[in-house]
């Protein structure tokens, strides 16, 4: 028998340390293959035939629940951002053992969205099966084809983001926002977007991937600004509107691999309870890209920065006003506030990979979790 | 000139060492003055006349937007399960300052309440100004008389808690949370109670001041507990069902006035991420009260045990099987799921003052909060 000098492992990470990091740089691609074949440029709309709704069933739609747990909740955030102000459509988020224990209140016109990259989370099936009793419309966003909960819901979209080996996730959780972006585009057509704004919300979102890559190139700046943040036993993550999910993700990112007591806060609840914290060096990570909210949030950081804090920005690029206030930015590109959202939370997947690596930190396997929680 | 030999604030703190101790006591008699005259027996029902609205209007509520920032966001969190829970309208809680600049989703047959203790709160105005704009009802939840919020919406209830000095809320929070069930009880009896179900949850939040203050009388029991937790610089809360925003407004106590890196979170979400910064005898605060749900957050609390965490149980008195997997416990009263918030949050507040006390914290003015944020 002949040894090969082969490590498996080693070789399913295509030269990377880590799959997560692997899984990073994939991005890009994942990306192209969650979105490929699923705009429609001459309608201006998204076309997403698991949804198996013609327009005239959509219209019907009244309300919009998103059920999740971990990762997978704070896509359904940036899903309820989406739904409500691109489509108009009031839409909340249900963390998925709430919603089962709870006899929801879910009626024949509500639409419920169970996002779960496994397909297998116990309570996001537990969670599906209370919807369908309730006589809701039912979809899921799975990753994995043939999952339980792809196959117990008739609608459905998956994801197209290729296997996920490392326990924090991070293709699934870009692929997943990219999809809601593509379904609250296709529910706004059915309801106030003209033609000519669909094309333009669609050409932001066809340029996801590439957003993406030109935010995976700063990998090796963000490792020198990651290892400033490595001796840190906390952090605040803060954000307003859609960059508030993101703020949570990028929270737990840190906390699953680096064991940091990272936060994600409401950045308008700060004044509230948690800048009491604050001491000399506290990190602080604010979401400050170019949108709506901006001013608001840069006010924060002053407050924060009053505090003694340090401040790391994710910031739009050329945003010079911004990175003024700031003690380190990682800029992203300029685009649509809410696709924004994707290469914001890529940039803080590569923070929170380059914190823990420089930690010295199992990254792949983190203490106590498992990929995908199949008991409750 | 005579001295009066008389310092005039420990007059006012009536021999308490702190506003915050004083107002934590004070909690029965606020109680009972936000409870007084607005039960009905007769009906079964609650008389709240500042809601202003006929039973025939409040059948046209057929949505509630609950907005607050800070202690009183989580107060409505409560108010979101007693709205869905007793009265079955969906309800749910909105960030004011997200609800005012995001054109929220609001129409003429939403209800919006509006929580503020000073009735200044900047973000809690600018969304009143803003639902009031969009033809909703609007009402308030204030406890200084004449506040801005008050005068502003035409129909409002007082807490009647008397003045809160401390900057850590307390009485105000219970008042709320209150008041907030007597609201669900008039809508819950307007759609699906009985005389009879009404009665009974009445008879319950009747009791409220009593359970309280059997709460109240721990506290010496609560300081030795306490002293135990001192030295942690984390802490994690972990609730389900509607204990789960009393975790989240008891790790906000203990944040606000000990500076302990205290984090509420669903229990249901553990295993989603933060269970990997467990470590031995990291904090973990349970509320596992005897209402549905119970067994799943023992289940949770047995996880969190193998990994070394040391636990706090927040039970319901006599129960030994919660008991037995707790290193520690606080017992509060048996009493309706919803009315057993109040006294499982005075545990915490009174949990959250001797941790602040034992590590020797200025607890009336903690370091950078204000009272009232009435700037954004």
């Amino acid at each position: 028998i002949a040894e090969l000098g082969f490590d498996a492992t080693a070789a399913e990470k295509g030269g990377y340390a880590h799959f997560m990091l692997k899984e990073i740089h994939e991005q890009p691609d994942a990306l192209a293959n969650a979105i490929r074949g699923r705009l429609d440029f001459n309608l201006g709309t998204s076309v997403l035939s698991g949804m198996g709704t013609s327009p005239r069933e959509l219209a019907e739609i009244s309300r919009i629940v998103l059920v999740g747990c971990g990762t997978s909740l704070h896509a359904g955030l940036v899903g309820e951002y989406a739904f409500e102000d691109l489509a108009n459509i009031p839409a909340e988020v249900q963390q998925a053992a709430e919603f089962r224990y709870r006899n929801p209140i879910v009626s024949r016109n509500d639409l419920v969205v169970a996002i779960s990259q496994s397909g297998e989370t116990a309570d996001t099936l537990a969670a599906v099966r209370e919807a369908i009793q309730k006589g809701a419309f039912v979809m899921s966003l799975c990753n994995v084809v043939g999952s339980t909960i792809a196959r117990e819901t008739s609608r459905g979209v998956y994801l197209h983001a290729g296997p996920e080996i490392s326990v924090a996730s991070t293709k699934a959780f870009t692929c997943q926002v990219a999809i809601l972006l593509m379904m609250a585009l296709k529910l706004g057509r059915g309801r106030r977007f003209s033609r000519e704004e669909g094309m333009q919300l669609a050409k932001a979102i066809e340029s996801i991937p590439d957003l993406v890559a030109r935010t995976v190139r700063q990998s090796d700046h963000i490792a020198e600004i990651a290892a400033r943040y490595a001796k840190n036993e906390h952090a605040f993550f803060i954000g307003r509107g859609p960059m508030y999910p993101v703020a949570l993700e990028g929270a737990l990112k840190l906390k699953e691999i680096s064991y940091i007591h990272a936060e994600g806060y409401h950045a308008a609840e700060l004044k509230h309870g948690p800048i009491a914290l604050l001491e000399k060096d506290t990190p602080v990570v604010a979401l400050a890209c170019d949108i709506p909210g901006k001013d608001k949030t840069l006010g924060n950081v002053e407050e924060c920065r009053a505090r003694g804090a340090r401040i790391l920005g994710i910031i739009t690029e050329g945003d010079h006003e911004a990175a003024a206030v700031m003690d380190d930015v990682i800029e992203i590109p300029r685009t649509h506030p809410l696709v924004a959202t994707i290469p914001a939370a890529v940039a803080l997947q590569l923070f929170a990979y380059h914190v823990a690596n420089a930690r010295g930190c199992e990254i792949d396997q983190p203490r106590n979790l498992a990929k995908s929680v199949t008991v409750e």
